[in-house]
């Protein structure tokens, strides 16, 4: 079974009757479900989650698209998340049964079609065309604000679409990533500066471990402070690790952990590797769990 | 998302076609998954796994057992596994969102049903109408060989059905029962004796965990040995409670745990227990995992 998840992030946040149009256009595809819809007021921005087989959330994805092209002008907004236009993110995520070449590949052919009804389209992550494009951040600098000037530089010719700035809509960013697995551990101390130390030595930046990001966090509410993760590519860095590390190097410092958390949504890979580790059952598979086995019919 | 799993036990394992023909009822059965089918020529018996909506598993499986009764003479049956009738057992097992009053009432509704088309029917474990009935070993004593005199004792007037004897079917056995889980713990030691002690520990009739049944075995070819385990009620007694129980255990001879397993399926929910238990994360829900959302979906 291969399953593909698509987070749309779209430049509209306030306008409830836009939203739900929207939603609709993924709703009424047979097979996709939407999972989930978070908007907000300041941000001026809605996030779309949803999932299915990949050539239909393909063609969700573009349905969702162009209903955003239709009903958003940038011209007039203004909200608190940068953006460089109406359809501003489109990351594909392989949850089951896919390669991330499959799912790049899929990331372009959506680029491409969405660059063929005029919106300049860039790839990033996984589905970059060159370094200086992975990164989100790099790509949108300047915002929309700026792009009719970036859209001048030879360096930024997009990767799909017209070179030319359409005031209307803006540029789409389209890319392929890895699920993110949120992971917060929090430690029975009010000591951030521990904390802190642990996330710096948790963190691949610092030298810690792969496809890991990693801060400490205050938690005043709780008397405790946290340390906060993204764990970027699960099969090489998963929560078992990062848990296990965590729990010895308090220990040096007779600190316990408190609880630990996973914010938002994970696939059910991420559980395959808790179990293999803790019951030391390397062999476990997911395919052991009924519900993935009734999945595995569609 | 309601999900009820029936597990029926048909005395036919040799002829292919007869089987193919029973399954294929369950197959086309709209909203039914057909898991698994294993027969066994010597058992001369098949067991087949589906799953799905409450009220399509319960029409599914009464579809089945009218084609299992048709195509099925018990006159000629002869089997190593123990036997009633053509339908032998029919256990229903809740994975997920039902209480056992739900599933229960569903078997006896089976059960009626059945008995309606002239079966004489056993209510047994959970759906059992008398203490003395609970086993099934004890109902199934004398099988199909001895079922005619069995009818005639007023102590084993059947549940529902006809009291009397049917030559060519027998009797049939229905059931409410929790999901059953096969779990393993292999010790690294030849010394069978602490498996055994430790299994004597661990299950509920020697005073151990409640809902657990427990026994030592050599594993010859490994060099280890085992003890093998059925938890009869996961929400009672899951495998963290066993897996850290016996570790401890055998911590104090000097014993390491080699390696565990889960034998056969096990609904999503024995999950949730084990990372629940192993990340300090006491509020973890499966209803986190992306695939458990999906099925929310249908």
């Amino acid at each position: 079974m291969k399953l593909l998840e698509c987070v749309p992030n779209i430049s509209e946040g306030r306008d409830q009757e836009k939203i739900a149009a929207m939603a609709e256009e993924v709703k009424r595809y047979r097979g996709v479900k939407l999972l989930d819809v978070s908007s907000d007021r300041d941000h001026h921005r809605s996030v779309f989650t949803f999932i299915g087989e990949p050539s239909s959330i393909k063609d969700a994805a573009l349905l969702l698209a162009l209903k955003a092209i239709e009903l958003i002008d940038m011209r007039g907004h203004r909200g608190a998340h940068p953006r460089l236009g109406a359809v501003d993110v489109v990351p594909f995520v392989p949850i089951q049964g896919m390669e991330m070449e499959e799912v790049i590949e899929l990331a372009h052919e959506f680029g491409k079609e969405l660059g063929r009804k005029g919106i300049p389209v860039f790839f990033y992550e996984e589905a970059a065309t060159c370094p200086e494009r992975k990164d989100l951040p790099s790509i949108r600098k300047g915002e929309y604000e700026g792009l009719r000037d970036k859209l001048n530089d030879p360096r930024w010719k997009p990767d799909e679409g017209p070179d030319c700035f359409s005031s209307k809509s803006g540029a789409t960013v389209v890319g392929a990533r890895f699920p993110l697995v949120a992971y917060n551990v929090n430690l029975k101390t009010g000591d951030l500066a521990l904390a802190k130390e642990i996330a710096k030595r948790i963190r691949f930046k610092d030298g810690g471990f792969p496809h890991v990001r990693a801060m400490g966090v205050d938690l005043e509410g709780k008397g405790m402070v946290q340390v906060s993760m993204n764990l970027t590519d699960y099969r090489v860095s998963n929560i078992p690790k990062v848990f296990e590390f965590i729990r010895e190097e308090v220990l040096k410092s007779g600190v316990e952990i408190g609880e630990s958390e996973i914010v938002g949504l994970i696939p059910l890979n991420v559980l395959e590797g808790i179990v293999q580790c803790y019951l030391k059952y390397p062999e476990f598979s997911i395919r052991q769990v009924i519900e993935q086995r009734i999945l595995e019919f569609e």
